[in-house]
């Protein structure tokens, strides 16, 4: 018989978990692993709240275990290090993102790709090397391999910088990979959520013209005065898009919502690519004349490798990029969940984990 | 009105034409113009048959111009040239591929990428910058701009050559472009016709690892012993299939009928790509999960540009690629197509223009 959760580790924890497929979300106390030699183990501060949260929480996708603790958008200070970690010491901060481990000797790995590891472990719900259930950051602390530690730069908000974690190497590893936000170039992002608004401020970054594609005209103005994107266009209005046609080098799809494909390859110019990074859960519709006669890419890309990602925050760092968040209590989470159900949120809800989890304690 | 086409233009021509959509071909009387300063005329040797020759004789794909001389696999030898040609001299041997025109100065012109330029002209049954409907190779001689002429190199077979401006540059280009037939590559070659024959020369000769898949067990001995491909996979063995599952750099698609992409997909390793070259006229399904966690690419690709055209000729002539074909008297065309639409020859039909269309003439 497998142990209880808090008697699995010598390590206590105490953290929010949900523990059916309603997704309710209430206190729960649990354990992890003592740090080893190569491990950081760090006290929590904040967490973001990302929409695969949600769908994990309620079983969406089939592969949930319970009880499940989402977050794995997590940042905190370190307060231990294993003997041989290098890369941070205590009082470091720093944080942990999708992933948690690999199988660290393939291909993918080896070439800092764990994102695309076949063995790759999930921050949460995942089986763990040991055979334990992960568990990710709406909790009090967190441990991690080293390898899976990302480093947070000194002037990178811990709170705003959270949401980077996921929203920001998902976005950021398929501009870069598929060079599709150099200078000279014209990127648009589909969809102006917690994607899709720092795709916007990655890509202009980058040095590319960044077109919003959005079904709300109401975006508009968030999207250029507040983001810097440079134009918008109604993807329900054909005159707008019709003006537009052939315009774009690479598109960078943010929606997960089955939506129509043909009009957003008919935006890239020939050559050009549309990325998603959405998973729809039913398939695309993908006619075949554009593509072939217009040489034209359509690809997808998952999060990014842990070489990226630091990366990808150092970037941010020194372009004072971040998410645009709304800080919640732990207490309020489920709230914050049926708020995100109904996409109310600009653009990035995150958990003052640090200061509001003690109070909630069993 | 319109002249008769054996009035527009000053100079005699002869060939065979379909006056309708039941694609049946005849003798036909026409005209070209007079060779222009730019212009290369040549007296035609030979000319494949493609199968959008068939397509396009029974309208198949909506914009025939009647009466159509098909043929855009055109070799021949120059008889003259304009004032002020450079590239080649009365005598040389010389073809003509898909394209005989585009505006010549857009970023696709100005890249070499002719192919991909809005406003290019096609071969036959296309409009000429002079309003005139351009008239292909199943004809006794034939003119272009010089651009448009791709000089054979002297150990290139004129009959076996023919087909590579065509079937040749339409499978070396995405080879090329997209990087999947590099030394230490796997590349999957799906059909083995026209294109998909031509396909695995090339890409053994560029270096790759070659995998015929095919409906066709029968086809095994001709993919592996006749053809030189490394291994044969039949896409309806479900065993077959799962042994080589992930084990793909790229696949190139030469199927034009509707086919299932999902199991090709799954021969792809991590960020693997599937190239259409084919048009199967109803959109393909494309499941996200495995394009997303896969960073796999589906993109297409349509012929190529003059300069690479000209450098696959002359990759060819270096390395003895050239077409397997069957030579037809220009008499037996319409038998030819009939073979054809029942594919049954391997792989390509070529008609001994310079022999055979004479005793053929009105």
């Amino acid at each position: 018989m497998s142990k209880a959760p808090e008697d699995e580790h010598p390590v206590k924890a105490f953290g929010w978990a949900a523990r059916d497929k309603s997704g309710h979300l209430s206190p729960f106390n649990f354990s992890r692993r003592q740090t080893g030699d190569e491990d950081v183990s760090f006290k929590v501060l904040y967490c973001g709240i990302c929409h695969s949260d949600l769908h994990s929480l309620r079983n969406d996708w089939g592969y949930t275990f319970y009880p499940i603790v989402p977050g794995h958008e997590i940042v905190g200070e370190v307060t231990e290090v294993g003997s041989k970690v290098k890369k941070v010491q205590v009082g470091d901060k720093v944080g942990v993102g999708c992933i948690v481990g690999a199988c660290d000797s393939c291909d993918s790995c080896n070439n800092g790709l764990e994102n695309y590891c076949r063995k790759m472990i999930l921050t949460y719900s995942s089986k763990y090397h040991d055979g334990t259930i992960t568990y990710g950051g709406y909790s009090d602390m967190m441990i991690a391999h080293e390898r899976y530690i990302v480093k947070f730069p000194e002037n990178m908000p811990l709170d705003a910088g959270a949401p980077l974690l996921c929203a920001g190497i998902t976005v950021y590893s398929p501009l870069k990979y598929f060079g599709m936000a150099e200078p000279g170039k014209h990127v648009g992002i589909v969809g102006l959520g917690g994607l899709g608004h720092v795709a916007v401020k990655f890509a202009k970054a980058l040095g590319a013209k960044v077109t919003v594609i959005s079904t709300s005209p109401s975006k508009k103005s968030e999207a250029i005065d507040q983001l810097g994107a440079d134009y918008f266009l109604v993807s329900r209005d054909q005159d707008q898009m019709k003006s537009a046609m052939g315009t774009m080098d690479g598109i960078l799809d943010t929606v997960s919502a089955a939506h129509p494909i043909l009009p957003l390859l008919g935006l890239l110019k020939y050559h050009g690519k549309l990325i998603l990074v959405g998973l729809p859960d039913k398939p695309i519709e993908i006619p075949c004349f554009p593509l072939v006669m217009g040489r034209k890419t359509v690809a997808g890309s998952t999060i990014g490798g842990m070489k990226e990602t630091q990366e990808m925050i150092d970037f941010a760092a020194k372009h004072n990029i971040t998410a645009d968040i709304e800080i919640v209590a732990m207490k309020d989470v489920n709230a914050a969940m049926e708020r995100l159900a109904k996409n109310d949120v600009r653009y990035r809800f995150v958990i003052d984990i640090g200061n509001t989890i003690a109070e909630t304690k069993l």
